[in-house]
C-alpha cells in the first residue's frame, strides 16, 4: 500500500518555522518521507509556492501556502493538510468514533489563540505593513492580550489536559492536535520567554507545559528538532520583542 | 437511513447570525431538520452554550461556540462543524476526488479573510474590550485594510471563480464554500455598502457578486432568508460604522 501511494510535497518557505511547522512536525512524527519545497531555499521555495498557489487541473487557486501535494490533490490551509495528513497517517485518533473533527476543533483553536493571535500581537493593523509602522498600536494590543487572553487561552489548555482520560488531549490517543499544541506553546516560549517563566512558575498551568514537554521527547520528534530541518524562530509568527515580553501587572 | 440518525444540534447564540449563520445556511440549503440553541432566546442560548463548552462524556471541553452535538459527537470551529456537515449532505463535492479538502480549504480561506478579519477591524486590540476603547486603532486598521487587504481578497475569489470549469467555486458543483462566501460577501455589504457600491461599480468583480446573488436566489436558501430564523446584523462580526466605510483614495 505505502508503495502505491503517490509522494507527499510540501510547499511552504523556508527561514522560518512559520505555519509549515505543524505539518513537518506530523511528518516527522509519522516518519514518512515527504518533498519539501524549503529544500529550495528561500528563493526556490518562494517560486514553488507562487507557481502552486495558481492551482492546476482540478484544483482551485488557492490564497496562502502551506499547501500539500498528493498525487492529484492540492489542498491549502494548515489545519485541512493537518486533518488530510493525520487521518492517512493514524494520528487523527478512532475514525469509527468521528474522532478526526474533536482533532480538528482542538487544532483549529490552538492555530487561532495561539499562533494566528500571537501573529497579530506584532501585526495588529494588517500583515502588509512592517512592524516599525504598527509599533505603538502592536505595544497596546500586546499589553491587553496578555492580561486577557493570554491567560484565557492557557486555562483553556490545562482544563483539556485535566479533563483529558489520559496524557494526551485526546486521553491515552496521541494526535496532531499535541502536535500543534507543542509548536504554539514553543513558539510562545521563544516569543515571550519571561511571560512564559512566570505563567509556568504560578503552577497554574502544569499540564500544558508537561504537554510541551512531553511531546519534544518523542523519538521521531526529537530527532527532528534536533536536525538542520528544524528551521530558527525568526521574522515570523513567532517574534521576540523584549517590550513585548513583560508580565502584566495583574498576572496570569 | 435518515430516521436511524440521531438528531442535529446546533449550539450558538442568537441575535446576530454570526459564525452560527453559516451553518443555519448550509442546513436551510440542504432541507434538514434540526434543533437549534438560538430559539431559546438571548438568555437561554447563552446558558446552552455555556453548558456545552464544558465537553461530556468522550468530548473535550471548547474554547467557543457554535458547536455541533450529533449523538455521541460533540465539535466546535465553525469550519469544522460544516465539513462535517457537508459531507452528510452532498455539500462537499466528490468524496472520490477528495474534494472535501479541497472545499474546506476554500471555506477557511473565506472565513479568514471576509469573516475573521473584517471582526477584527472593529477590534484591532483584544475581542475582550468594546469598540469605543480601540476606536483609533480600529479607524487606522479600517483603512489599511480597505486599501490593502480589501482588494486582495476579492480579486482572489474573483480568480477562484474565473478558473472554475462552472458558475459555482467547485465548477459546476455546488458546495457549502459557496454558501461560505455568500455569507462573507452578505456581511461586508452590510458593514461597508459605500464601499462594496464602488467595488462592485468598478467592474472587477463581477463573479463575485454574481455568486452572492446565485445563492440568495436558490430556493431553499432564499426562503431561510425571508424567513424570522435570519438574524439582522448588529453587534456581530459585520458593523456598519460609517466612519469606517470610505472608499479609500487607491480604490479597490
Amino acid at each position: 500500500m505505502a508503495s502505491s501511494t503517490p509522494p507527499y510535497e510540501l510547499v511552504y518557505y523556508t527561514g522560518v518555522p512559520g505555519r509549515g511547522e505543524h505539518i513537518r512536525l506530523l511528518f516527522a512524527e509519522a516518519n514518512v518521507i515527504y518533498s519539501d519545497t524549503g529544500s529550495l531555499g528561500m528563493a526556490g521555495a518562494r517560486q514553488a509556492v507562487v507557481e502552486h498557489l495558481k492551482g492546476h487541473q482540478n484544483n482551485p487557486p488557492y490564497y496562502a501556502p502551506p499547501m500539500l501535494k498528493h498525487g492529484d490533490l492540492l489542498i491549502s490551509q494548515t489545519s485541512n493538510i493537518l486533518m488530510y495528513l493525520g487521518q492517512k497517517f493514524g494520528l487523527a485518533g478512532s475514525a469509527a468514533n468521528s474522532d478526526e473533527y474533536r482533532v480538528n476543533a482542538l487544532a483549529l483553536t490552538a492555530l487561532d489563540g495561539l499562533s494566528n493571535e500571537v501573529h497579530d500581537n506584532h501585526h495588529p493593523l494588517v500583515s502588509d505593513l512592517p512592524y516599525e509602522d504598527q509599533k505603538d498600536e502592536s505595544i497596546r494590543r500586546n499589553k491587553e492580550w496578555l492580561k486577557l487572553r493570554f491567560p484565557k487561552h492557557l486555562a483553556y489548555w490545562q482544563l483539556v489536559l485535566e479533563q483529558s482520560k489520559g496524557q494526551w488531549l485526546m486521553g491515552d490517543t496521541f494526535t496532531y492536535a499535541d502536535i500543534v499544541l507543542f509548536q504554539c506553546i514553543d513558539g510562545v516560549k521563544f516569543a515571550y520567554p519571561n511571560v512564559m517563566a512566570h505563567a509556568e512558575k504560578s503552577g497554574k498551568y502544569t499540564a500544558v507545559f508537561q504537554l510541551w514537554d512531553c511531546v519534544r521527547l518523542r523519538p521521531n520528534i526529537a530527532a527532528y528538532l534536533a536536525s538542520d530541518k528544524r528551521q530558527k524562530y525568526d521574522w515570523g509568527i513567532y517574534r521576540n520583542y523584549p517590550e513585548s515580553d513583560v508580565v502584566p501587572t495583574q498576572a496570569a
